[in-house]
């Protein structure tokens, strides 16, 4: 048998031929309190996104997810797209970051390159930030490498803190803000809910969704979130009261 | 010295030119309980299947193992085939699966190329499915790509059960199951024998051979796999009665 | 969508087309008591030493690093340069060493082939060498490739003493010094300044500092070091008097 | 700047054109009590073997060893010749086994490539076998691809063993062995000295070097030996009467 080509490390497989105008790329990965995912999920179930394109990377597990009447899916992150004349959304979520960092960087690097064919003018990250105790109204802090978004979503409520976060932003929501500035000159923020971080988080989530949906003056309603927000709060008061560690591993999947 | 090729990652070396037609591909590799493998190995042998390809990957472990009288052969995985009219089978083995999430991605798709040269139409991939505890008669629970192969097996036993098993699939029998669908349009079932996961296991091996012979209408006999778990049930004994850790060392290896 | 491009492992973004005469390249990166990135920091910044170019690479973390105003920028190394007529100078730090062996080579070896480009003639690799002691006065002592670049250090104070230190260099200022002498046919020397290892060390960078000035003729005053030794030694006295954990958290950063 | 090459994964360069024949490769790398690389660098210098090639590869240690003037060198792999009227001898041996199963496949295959270029028509490979205990006479046991060769070392002492050793062979030992077979169609043998694996053990490389001394008819008197074994014989006995681990440390060298 002849040499053939291996598997690309990373395959976009388009499944809509959409042409976009004058867009936004909002990144919402699995993280710290599953902040940037529930946000991510949210908008595109609430603004009826479309599906754009399926990822598939040897970079991620390998391993498929079982619906639960027992279909199979092989893992993947996914495009989804929504036209407006305000400028064209571009979502892109998934089950799993890379697994290494060479997998985040080539994974956010053949995204990157395709935004830069969706007309994407401008990056916002979503991710969690962990403060490791449970907050009444978690704050939204910031992190920029355009001055002109920075000012824009700071009017809305998003904290830029002196050296709130330290240190850094490590995987996605940290990659696609400084990769996009650097290798692809697009600007743009990253959005961090303050988050516990020892669970998934919706109400972090939702002070998240509320600034996105202001400054992408998308009008949806986030209440629907509290119901999710009461059945975390309902089961936290229940293991703070009885904490039984089966209870805890059945009802709080880190990618619920 | 100019520059050179480097290894290809998966060397796929065929040892039989044959022509194949309509085939289902069947993945029976090492994993939990061995379910896979030791169904996979049994057919092979009870229905004369050929080898049909060697493949040797530096996904594998650097190494050689040795039968009884010290020959060595560099670890691989295999693919066996038996022609027949009512469509031909393709079988997948080996030693190792891939070391790594890439080494898997990689070894898949190369030999999913290879199956749709061999006419592969479906895909029916095994696996054990941990359970933790010794089971009477082990069922055999599915997972599915395709609604119609999905009705067929559950025809015959099969359990496609809420949330059972949960989460997902790991390594090649889930591999396979979803990239076989979503990159190469093969459609399949995944079984999986139910094991305690604690050493090799044929009784739950032999309920899923059962149902493969019934599915592919081979006629074989499964009494043979009863000698089988005879030894393993005597050793299972005596390790309770006696637990001696040099026995059990000896007596249940994980490849055995 | 057609098979495109993957990332590049290492991308070498020029930002100044300097035309570089007879020069000795500085590898100064982050690693035992920070030595040679403080030694190579502090000589940028003396010498006023300009930009050449950023090196990304999926071998580095995927992070971004914020400035105290929450401005991200995504880690990376870099080069600087400065014209001199006694030969050119560049130096090589950068925010963290390659994440893997494969990671350090293939970096270490991009740069090398641009420091053939850039008329270099020798390299100087910094670095620390861990005792696990304080000293008072740090020894600085070397490795070399080229007996001549040995004896001109020799004479400036470095020691090359019998098995000290034992075993080998690990990490860029081993491999910049190895591989440019084996593949590049770069000569060289490792200067490595004696240090505790416990934190980052100023004291043993300033010894390297001054064995470097003499050495390349900078005339450099080497005093402004001094605050910060001093800042260092206020904090491990505050240490030692009142071990509180969350201090030596707060101000000893690996990478101050 | 363009898209230049990255560093070749193996990088074999040559430093003598020697046309060799009908030639024997001798594996000897560092491993289980060192057995393999002891025996070969016996050999290299009592029958002052030539160097032929440095292997350099980003699979082994980002490192430089230094001898004790600090002359500093980049970890490698080595080939050294001997040209004899019976049959020329390849020798592949080295600092450092490659760091992962890839790196290990890689430098194999291409020192593999050059070999069938010097026309090696077989390979030995040597290593230990580690059963934990000190023998008075260690024996020297063998694992084959070729039953010729099999049968010519049989005959000078080497043991065969039904299941011993059990299992496989890791590492070059057993890497060289079987892609040689597989891959390149060259048989061979592999030749492993019992050693305790707790140090490194000339005792169990002698046995080892007397049977490759017969067996390629060398008449090398492996006397010299004895030395090396009285040193490690000392110390031994003084750690088992005095056991310091400051001792231990300094007398031991893993690759000494």
């Amino acid at each position: 048998m002849g040499r053939s080509e291996k598997m690309e490390s990373v395959i976009i497989r388009m499944v809509d031929n959409v042409k976009l105008k004058n867009s936004v790329l909002i990144v919402g990965l699995p993280g710290i309190g599953n902040v940037g995912k529930i946000t991510a999920d949210f908008l595109i179930e609430s603004i009826k996104a479309k599906k754009l394109a399926d990822v598939f990377s040897h970079h991620l597990p390998p391993q498929v997810l079982m619906n639960e009447d027992a279909l199979a899916r092989l893992v993947r992150n996914e495009l989804y797209y929504k036209k407006r004349k305000e400028g064209d959304i571009v979502f892109f979520t998934g089950d799993f970051q890379g697994l290494t960092s060479q997998g985040q960087y080539e994974i956010c690097y053949k995204v990157l390159e395709l935004a830069t064919k969706l007309d994407v003018k401008r990056i916002i990250t979503l991710g969690g930030y962990q403060i490791g105790k449970l907050m009444e109204l978690p704050r939204v802090l910031g992190a920029y490498t355009s001055k002109e978004v920075k000012e824009e979503v700071e009017k809305l409520g998003v904290i830029f803190s002196k050296n709130e976060p330290g240190g850094g932003i490590v995987g996605g929501a940290g990659l696609f803000l400084g990769m996009g500035q650097e290798l692809f000159g697009l600007p743009g923020v990253c959005l961090m809910g303050e988050t516990s971080g020892y669970f998934t988080d919706p109400k972090s989530a939702k002070q998240v969704t509320k600034i996105l949906v202001d400054y992408l003056k998308l009008g949806t309603d986030t209440a629907s979130l509290d119901e999710r927000i009461k059945e975390i709060e309902d089961i936290t008061t229940r293991m703070i009261e009885n904490p039984s560690p089966e209870e805890r591993k059945e009802d709080l999947g880190y990618f619920g």
